[in-house]
């Protein structure tokens, strides 16, 4: 009987030595792949890495809680910081399981680099989350940044681009892997890297949920147990529509009415908005055309904000 | 007798030929230095390939007339576009001048590479000069970006960072070459490599000047003979204030003093702007200090618009 015992994944807090580590998978002609997060890891960042693991010789999953992504009156300060248990998390999650998994790969670590800098070495001109007070370089991705997620959140996606685009400069991923739950991130962070000319490829993951369909978050540790039935309204809306969308259904007014009915249902739940969207362009649709499309969504339960999205005839 | 033949650079027009040949580059190992520039090359342009050549393994020159560093009032349609020219130019340019010149050195081409791409390849999602109507990924550096040249045109230094980057992205240089002349194109450029955390050096090359001292420009080319003698006044009132700077004088309103009483002697000279800046914040200085300072201006001589500087005591 063997015993795997899961290694370690490297530690390393600075761009230098970052560059050190990269620079020999370059020399070794070794593909990279990389997962950025911001910590308080949970089994959909550990599905990103599993789905990164089989597809490159190395991983990098970087942990950054992201100063620039956080309007002045959001969660910044609360949100889980949590390294030593991210750390503990990978040590004992092996690539694989099951048991057919080949011990040999489940002897290596979910990532070989954990990648966690300090707000300095990533805002070498410092950062603050009043917009107005910010200096130093940032990017905008136009035309599908101001809708969905960025109504409420104006500047969100602008500093998710910056901090992503900074961190494929320090780790120059060949493969980036993103959760499908934040859809509008994928788009975004799609259309960028098509548009800087990034020589990488950017991998949208299925979202991972549990047992009762509950996309996984890291904000669902803000859940209390009786929130944990609301929090499944904006998952069954979308079902309901997608049900629809499956038997023939076309028209905008006809998948969000199903949509609607389920949160009228729910007066514990508090519907931000409902979006049927273009796959590419995120534009809204009155009709689901042959390129599909999004349909997404925003709630409250209690002060807790979550999203959930599914896809219509189309994948990222 | 040897009769020096100077190879022909390769000419590229699209992203995967230049990654192809670039892929090539790395796996031998060599150091790439990049010029980027609009084409309508002239001696300053060919003194930052001289400066590339010296330092590089091999050396990619970009010719790319940028329209989003374009007003929709400015010279976009009239920009020169000199393709042959400038192929033609740097075909009887060898790297060394001078009877001393190594003629294995002056064999080689000033550029291994001409990459001149399509407005398309650089921006997938299209482009306007019309910035209400731009669509796709824009990169601004905030704080050094709205003053100076950025008073008069408030988009252009976000159109020149956005396509930098796209090329910086495109070629992977390791050294980028850019001349003092657009000293505040300089200072953008460095900030933006920092803060985006780009493996790559930006190298700032001293301005080329006429035997009268005028700065090289492509826009040169517009001035009429009668032009070339107010052509020079900046040029005049920067050394003027220089020269108070030199003989120990540091406070702002005399060494504009200086500078302004040269205009006031040329009537054919319309003064926009003189500038005295921290040479990293840029922002206006009442005494210079001991990071020194940039003096740089813009004026325009008919419907010709110049701009030129002069460094007091900093290097950049």
């Amino acid at each position: 009987m063997t015993i795997s015992t899961v290694q370690s994944p490297v530690l390393i807090h600075t761009i230098r030595d970052l560059r050190a580590w990269r620079a020999t998978t370059t020399r070794e002609g070794q593909a990279v792949g990389f997962v950025p997060t911001m910590g308080a890891l949970h089994d959909g960042h550990l599905h990103l890495l599993r789905t990164a693991r089989k597809q490159c010789d190395r991983v990098v999953l970087s942990i950054f809680v992201n100063p620039a992504q956080f309007a002045p009156h959001e969660d910044l300060a609360t949100y889980p910081r949590t390294l030593d248990a991210d750390l503990a998390l990978l040590a004992r999650s092996a690539p694989t399981h099951g048991p057919g998994a080949d011990p040999m790969a489940a002897s290596r670590p979910l990532a070989d680099v954990v990648f966690a800098p300090s707000p300095a070495e990533m805002y070498p001109a410092g950062i603050s989350t009043d917009v107005r007070e910010q200096r130093g370089t940032f990017v905008e991705v136009l035309g599908v940044s101001h809708q969905m997620e960025g109504v409420t959140r104006p500047h969100f996606f602008r500093g998710v681009a910056t901090i992503v685009l900074k961190l494929f400069n320090a780790v120059q991923p060949d493969r980036a892997y993103f959760g499908q739950k934040d859809v509008q991130q994928c788009v975004v962070l799609r259309n960028m890297v098509r548009d800087l000319l990034l020589p990488l490829t950017v991998v949208t993951v299925p979202t991972v949920r549990s047992a009762t369909g509950l996309a996984l978050s890291s904000r669902n540790r803000y859940l209390t147990p009786d929130q944990m039935e609301p929090a499944l309204t904006l998952r069954r809306a979308l079902v309901a529509a997608s049900e629809r969308y499956e038997t023939g259904e076309r028209r905008r007014t006809h998948l969000l009415k199903a949509a609607h009915a389920v949160f009228a249902t729910e007066p514990r739940a508090q519907l931000e908005y409902i979006s049927l969207a273009h796959p590419v362009t995120l534009a809204e649709l009155d009709v689901v055309g042959q390129d599909g499309a999004i349909l997404s969504g925003a709630f409250r339960v209690g002060t807790t904000r979550l999203i959930d999205n599914i896809l219509l005839g189309c994948a990222l």
